[in-house]
């Protein structure tokens, strides 16, 4: 059970209280996962890249073979509207999401059109503070990445049952830790929702696409890194790469850059929270977006630890 | 959309008509996967091995770390009471279907309490009927199961997107057909919520349980085997096996016992459908359930080609 | 058994009528897999990239130890004599193929010397008119491409019963529909003969050379495209990327580049056949030898749907 | 080019002079690897385990789907009466050979009709007798056995070129060694035609059936042992157990059994060839045979080392 | 740095005081990890199964091709005096272990002859009697157990990095969690020189030996089930089935039989520590040894929490 | 036992005769694999990047989290002096290396202080002087290197076993050979200490540093390779690719640039050693160094063929 929210969402066709957006359980979204969706957010009220997130939820449509009954550029436009008005009531930046399922299924009854949802959540602000002051306690689990044969990483799907295993492995024991899954060769591949850098003798390495979602905000951040000049090198990342590191962060659309303090209990070389390197990204991303995304954390820093939300 | 039935549900306490179970798309079990199932059927109306599915369910539950608000007796009871009344409703057989989901999670604003529902739905006989007289065609799909370091295959779970593109891999080719589907090693698993057997020179062969669910009409089948004096090795069935085998079956709690036709176009070599052992099989499986499970398929045979539903 | 043709072929030293071009049944390369080939073809007679074509049969050669016993560039005339003399005869174009066997092995009662032969065959363009102007349908089987650990495909060896039984597993659902094979880790490798090109947003993506035959025609087609300003992105490909691609398209000798309508029943989003992309190469490749390579095929186009010869 | 035999051969339904029997290289089985084969041997001129030889001739049929244009009683006969004649006219032991391929396919204009071959062989019994006097000299090569999902160990087909790399890569060093090729998860599997069996404590340990061909004699010997009241357990075999084995031997239709020297250099602990188990094996299949098949080619140990034919 | 200890040891022939037992940085054992050691340890002063242990070092020497420089049956001897004097002076119950080297290289100035050493320790009985009242928490690390294609974990040796690795990975986060590490397909194997056993229903289940030390203790177990009645399955344990089992205990010459009150913070469904099938056979181990073994530690428990020793 | 030496080394902060280094058998080093080290060599007197290795030093430490006792600048000033000292001794150019085990840890009454080490010892000119001119007979053993996941390739540790195993298994068919170790995914991946590069038409391959120790030596190659206008491709190597080679060589601190003659018996086609790329890098490195490395050894080229140390 939800408590009451003033927030309206998108739910088929009409703008309605967030609270009657619910699904039949026989929903093909709801049963046995077929849903997609993506999420931008806003800074300071304004909508930032969210056609890539919409292509993004384009391709994630084709791999589920669901045809969307509403175009793209509708899709964008009933987004911004949505955003808007909730912004607006929230008074906070917000999560922009869009969802679309399967629908109930012709052989449970239904009609099998798309149920389509645009719903926006504010941002965890105080619950995440104290991790831009202090770093993010990094762990990896032992549950593996889902490999890409079986279901591939790069569709943004509701099947994150194996990113919540990872997570409730991770939070058993250390309930404020961010889980960094390893793909199936043992490499470190991403977190629910967040990919990871790490900066060793000045130059950016990540995970190569092949085994984690292609964050809009890791893009951002090569291209960032590029215009300060850093290389950044995509390819397999060992945990003794990220053992050795001289800096490692996180990347998400909400956490935008958030420095980690230590992976595994082994903490980066740099010996300051945010490292060097990190910092000039913090600062070229706050340019890039027109606010101080650190200090927007930062001054909710009174909030203590911070439990990860996927 | 779901058109109206007659039919009532179980949701959180209460009987309620089904088409009121909607769920919040906040529900962790409709936005993250973070729910799990089970299902039994009943057989002229008599719900048939409960225990040993609610057994399972409660193991599903353990591995998603859910704590059910309801406890297993009740939750029997509760099943026993919905099924009465809705295969009163339906005048025909029926799956008997647990829900438990991991609720809205408090981070989005919910008390983090599961939701319990017990529903029913009934038993495609008239689409399925031509499998029974004519075998099932068998395709094993490019897509591989989801291996059990990044979620396990005992568990039974909405996170069904694997088991889903496996389907329209399938369903692309020949809309028919039934997928089943490899392991991570190139193994035969499993079906959508089916388990398979081979025949050989009079020996019973099904994958050993590592990579499939381990499905309670596949024990059945195996207890069975054992009374009518036949062998069950539990082994790796590699394609080889599959398409030199004198039989093929597969086992579910709604098909029981049914005959494959051809695996990826090869037929077994019995010649006949159903082989003079699923027959014995059959039977056997008739005579413990009390009603003729082929004969009740077959007197629906007038509807032609069957879809599979997950 | 073979019809009779009126083609010549070269054997070991001499030409002769291509039937009297008969095996041992005790050569190592009918008995045990001990033979290599490489083909070439003509365009209006013309025979093209046959020197990359003998030095990757010598690749091959060396691989298998088997010692030639002539040169590369006698085996060069020889092949462009028996072209000529076939082209007059045959009166379209064909395929120029070396092939050399271990010979009879000295344990067998043979001399071990290996057998040379250069042969010709016309290419089918009436039974594959077609998929030139609709698009060849792409299915991926569930068998994997034999390892490099195991066999290198980097040899083009008459060892082909794994494309083989991946083509039939195709063509029991699909008997006009190629069969694209995934590699061992689950990602697009190549069809029989034939190497496969992504277009996604305006870059080529294909398979880096790992697990398939570098294939001289996906050779020229790399050089193509960067003479013509597009990218080229040698990479793993996962099904992810086929099934989101603006277009797809392979390459073969003598298919030179033929787009894909479908891959596992998912449609390129370009929405024609062949997509701009596919079409700017195909019109570059005519211009490069000098003839209309689609129009040779499309003239041939009544001729009905395409069975694949490996 | 093969020295003149006296040898007859059948093929296609006649019997002819071995010489003339020879296949044309657009047979799919010399160009393509479409073709199966399975060999029986005698014994003082008794052809012994003919028959499940067959059968599983006729599962590397169905695996390749080669309809064979012959039944497999009548190929019983006629290898029966190849055998008998071959045998009066060899004057010694010789395996019993039956070849069927898919002939030359209708796209190269052929008929599709299967080549089926009996043939005969001398046994080598000379050039392996010093192997029985002094054990095989065993080497595991790097190259490591095509997996089952590539193509399956269980069928017997002419595509040997991942067991002749093995055995190439094996006599580069050791001219007389036998190639021991490990599975896909570095377990040990097989030699060209051959399997192994470890002696631990008592105990037969041979590699379960995955990854290997299940040998004929590899039966036979699993049966003796238990006549003679030994233990044999088929499971993976690390090369850790091979190394502290008591007693290692190999079997095979021609081999019989044979005692292994040395596995990489490492002998068995027994201390003596053969070791006292190997020792009570060979006596009972001496006795199931009614020949002393190990004086047999005791009897040619004058012959100096085995070079190794597959 | 040791501190002084009043231990006999026994070096190369003599008997000497422990703190005199160094070794060259030149020996093998020291820089490139060629020892192997195992260990037994005294009840009430007497050691039991020190002969399977030996042959256990047998087998690592072995695998390790080591020569050793004296005989099992005198290392047997040398064990017992040496253990005989320390439990003496010690006056507590020991370690006996046994450790040999390939000693100083001929191409680094040495002979090559073997290290070989036999020394005491006291089990720290003290550290760990928490464990023993409250349960082992138990945690996986990400670091997979070297897989048997690299180093066999049947040879117990020096190189225990990897299980170090692993050890230091949950330190880092619980310092008094016992790691218990995956196998390379992400089953259960083993801690770092202890077994794992679940219940689950009323039987015990372990991983197979494949990826796992063969401890004696393990095997001491699985005789006592058998005793007691007790179905013991060895086979790969996935971490789905230590979730959901109902005990968990792990096995080791010093522990003997230890309750695991949890698996990544997921608690065995038995409720109390220990759980009713590990009591029993702690009883029956007790009676086997002649002593209460679980007393023993508990005697110490005002010691507080345990550091793992390896 | 190790013959007297005139050599001194350093000792956890003095410098004392080489023979009085000796560890505890309690140290971590020595028991449990706790230990890393790195060496640099002298030219003609001069030790050349010493500083890389030591930075190689600190990232092997900071992977098994040892907190060295000594600073990075301290060490490398100590190298220096012990290299000067022991130079003048043993009058010929020499290893130089650093050595840094746990020290003893508590709970085996140790104050767990690392232990650290700095020693010389005598390139072994003459053993290896054969390969200089005939080059190095190179094998792939079956055991395949230690994967990532388990102990990571790239920190230099003592626990060298899996190497020794690799080299023991050559060593067993040909003294004189050297193992060249394929990596997990059957590629090839290093010798003992060792790099190894193929040319293929011009152009430098190498594996890229996921499965290999990231030679200094190797990256100087690298970097001599761009000055004088070599492409140099770092990525996975399979066997293929060096068995077609023009040129093989290894490069290693000792080593520098050795050519390999042949690899499974496989020779590289450029037909002289060393090849004529091999010879140019040769010429290339010498002038970096100072001296000529390629006679240094081939003036003691009458010692004979060269076991090889790790």
């Amino acid at each position: 059970m939800t408590a009451a929210s003033n927030r309206i969402a998108y739910l088929d066709g009409a703008l309605v209280d967030e609270d009657q957006v619910r699904l039949s359980f026989r929903d093909a979204g709801a049963f046995r996962g077929e849903g997609v969706y993506d999420s931008a957010r806003t800074f300071d009220g304004r909508v930032m890249w969210l056609r890539p997130h919409l292509e993004r939820l384009w391709r994630s449509l084709a791999y589920l073979r669901i045809e969307p009954p509403i175009g793209i550029d509708e899709l964008e436009r009933v987004s911004l509207e949505v955003a808007a008005i909730n912004y607006e009531r929230v008074g906070a930046d917000i999560w922009v999401t869009q969802r679309v399922t399967a629908g109930v299924p012709p052989e449970f009854g239904g009609t099998g059109t798309p149920t389509v949802i645009v719903e926006c959540f504010p941002i965890p602000f105080a619950s995440r503070a104290a991790t831009f002051r202090d770093g993010i306690r990094a762990l990896t689990p032992t549950v593996r990445r889902t490999p890409p044969w079986a279901v591939s990483p790069h569709a943004k799907t509701v099947d994150l049952l194996n990113l919540r295993l990872a997570a409730m492995e991770v939070a058993a024991v250390d309930p404020a830790a961010l889980a960094l899954v390893c793909d199936e060769n043992g490499n470190l591949a991403e977190g629910p929702g967040a990919n990871v850098f790490a900066v060793s003798r000045g130059v950016l390495v990540t995970p190569r696409v092949d085994h984690v979602l292609p964050g809009v905000t890791r893009q951002v951040v090569i291209e960032l890194a590029h215009e300060i000049g850093l290389e950044v090198v995509e390819r397999d990342v060992p945990l003794f790469d990220a053992y050795t590191a001289d800096e490692l962060f996180v990347t998400s659309t909400s956490y935008c850059i958030c420095p980690v303090a230590s992976l595994n209990g082994a903490r980066p070389r740099a010996g300051r929270i945010p490292g060097p390197v990190t910092e000039r990204l913090q600062d070229a991303f706050s340019a890039r977006v027109g606010i101080d995304v650190v200090d927007q954390y930062l001054r909710h820093a009174d909030a203590g630890a911070a439990p990860v939300a996927s």
